[in-house]
């Protein structure tokens, strides 16, 4: 009976003491409950959904508390137990803990009206740093990694995308300005008909009328499919090389290990 | 005379027991025929061809319906010669026989209306499985490991692009929800612009009006990008790692072979 | 004088008898009169510019058919010093020579009507030929190389892309048909409003209104990633393994020579 | 007291001059000055803005002109001190320089009318002129390398998407001219529509409604995906092969450096 049951569960809420691969199966109930919680937090603003299901959504919303509260509850109970924290107060102190009690008071003030429910969107956050400790922490590291080692190449994309994105706007502003005071009146309007344009979005609401400004238009969306092609090659590049560097370390270890 | 016509239709029949590359002329025509039974089905739903050539329509029905037939009673007939299939009752339950059945069955019953026709485009999956066993087995094989091995990596894309989406999503339920309640009045309809917003579909029916939110607007179409040139980036290296792969475990098999 | 005027004209028109890099200044000069009559058949169609500039635009075809006469009768005088044309005969019953002779009768018969302007666009095929000779030749052969060798995955992705559409269009037709049978009264009518989602074009002439419709096309779209996604990761990786496969046999190659 | 004012301005003014990595705190502070001026630019042009706030951007603007114009003349006074720039007079004439002058210029001509806001937006030229000195120099020549090296297959994949282009441009003219000559009546008003679908931008303004054209304005429409994923394809394999060269060229440099 050397195992209390406060060790078993701090074993299966704290990732960081969790034996074996993944996440544990309480954790992944946890991921569940917030996954139901912005789905509800979601519904919660149509009216024609809570007009219906008015009745259930806040039974489900309460059990979610419960469940939510119980959770937090017990994660300062057994936070003493990770070597790496050094007591339930300095737990409570850490941002994630914080995060979890901000989620928890959203529960309690229904009635702060529609901001809050950017406070329990939040929870998404939660997913990820659970994520970061089990099966996922190999590939975020990826990501991460392979998007920070091209942060340079990236940003003179974005760069290069901005210059267009201007030059394209001043262009239109000076060419329909005239014709179309209200799309193309000023650089800051004619900067959203280019994002659309720049970024092949294309709503269809602003569209450049004289012969001029439609080739120019033209041309701005065939820069489109560059700027588009140039994050997309930078990255590509990127992970292929990161790939290939995991595979090369493995090898690398591999002899030395018995 | 050591090979009956039973065997020769086994060998054209089955992939299995085709001898050469590629599929045998007879599943070739089997293709063409689940080809063109799918443009039939498609060219079904609309009144105005129906109405012109209705009859030769139905004719060309008739004509796969007899050909579909002969196909499954061959394939029951000859399944006992392949040695993996214990007999024609053991084929006729696996699920691939029971798929042709299902599509048999949607020729019998054209007035079950026009939910049928979904049972007709499963056809779709008999192409996949010939296909499987012809000359694109090897492709299939990369492209469905190269999605496959970088799987945590795409869906953590996928959780940044939801992230992206809710984010976005409500923000600009916050801005807009005064100005344009039919539009962004929730959540789940403003879920509807951030999806043609970030994968740059842009239908254009809805469009914040206020000038934060356009800037937000703008914001979340230029994150679409990266939305686009994540994962394309990540299948991109896992291909060209797939392929290297390919080949040097080419390179080290040859030399064992004379 | 070893040199005559006809072998200094052979080396000067045809491509395969020209020494030093790249095209000839002769033939230079005639992909710049392609490209000005692709430019004047674009711009003779439309009244507004013709009703103006008629008269000049006359002038220069009359300049370009004199030139390009001038050209296919010196090609034809030409010919036989090509050691691998066995006449001017056979020359000019060979496919770029009739090419250029269908190009020739479109200048005589402008009152064919605007049909026949689709011959001179078939001047882009003769710079592609010029081009193949030229400068271009290795950037051909590794775009299409590249393209040839992930044909199967190419083909796959195009399969997977055309079941998304379809599966897509049958769907949005069964819950759709009903509310907006003009748009969705049919899985034809369906899949021009599944190509323009899942190619993220999205025109916006055709949109879902149900709940669950809407559901679905927010499915589509973000399949539309994919759909992108993907021939271009394999493309990336086709490119990037052949851009490797080159250097490598450069590589090779080089040792032998001094 | 070896190093005087002059030259401890010069290290701060010219990157070239400076030690250690990065810009130097003055540099910085004139990108920042340049991002304000630029942003100041862009909404100078809209009344709604400028009927507000109009004092204090003209504050603002006269101390970005005070500022640019002593960073003018300090450079002109440590010019001499960079030994690869023979005198003031020198500098003053050089491209940089003269670009300066025609944005301080700018700042005194108010009254030319908005097409003068194009002259300051050439400052971005100098933050890609600083930014090429200091850190992001590699990245920058990385991604110009990735670019030029494989300029013939751009070119080819540009060849390609304008050819597609023109053909489907020039078939929906003669498929649609009829109906819709408003939108379809030349090839010129065709290839506005052929830009937006092949760009997969999709206004919406403009759209086929004959069947023939509608089925031609579908595969146009999907060739659009391999008009962004050819480039993307091939600046994803020039990225990735700069990438492992440059790493290569680093591995074998290392073993000379102790």
């Amino acid at each position: 009976m050397a195992q209390s049951f406060r060790h078993r569960l701090s074993e299966m809420l704290d990732p960081e003491m969790h034996r074996g691969p993944g996440l544990s199966a309480l954790n992944r109930l946890v991921v569940a409950g917030i996954l139901v919680l912005i789905l509800l937090t979601v519904l919660d603003t149509e009216v024609r959904i809570t007009a219906q299901h008015g009745g259930l959504m806040r039974g489900i919303e309460l059990a979610l508390f419960a469940m939510f509260a119980a959770e937090y509850l017990g994660r300062l109970w057994v936070a003493p137990l990770n070597p790496r924290v050094r007591g339930a107060l300095a737990y409570a102190l850490t941002p994630s803990a914080l995060l979890d009690l901000v989620v928890l008071a959203s529960f309690l003030l229904p009635y702060l009206g529609p901001e809050a429910t950017v406070f329990r969107l939040l929870q998404l956050a939660r997913i990820l740093r659970l994520a970061r400790l089990g099966r996922y922490s190999r590939a975020m590291r990826l990501l991460f990694d392979a998007v920070r080692s091209r942060g340079p190449e990236l940003m003179l994309s974005a760069l290069v995308a901005v210059s267009l994105m201007l030059g394209a706007a001043t262009l239109l502003y000076l060419v329909e300005r005239q014709v179309q005071p209200e799309a193309f009146g000023s650089i800051p309007r004619s900067l959203w008909w280019a994002v659309e344009t720049l970024t092949t979005v294309g709503y269809g609401d602003v569209i450049p009328v004289t012969p001029l400004g439609r080739l120019l238009a033209a041309l701005t969306a065939l820069c489109g499919i560059g700027v588009i092609a140039l994050p997309a090659g930078v990255l590509a590049g990127a992970f292929s090389d990161a790939i290939r560097q995991a595979r090369e370390d493995a090898a690398h270890h591999k002899p030395h290990s018995p």
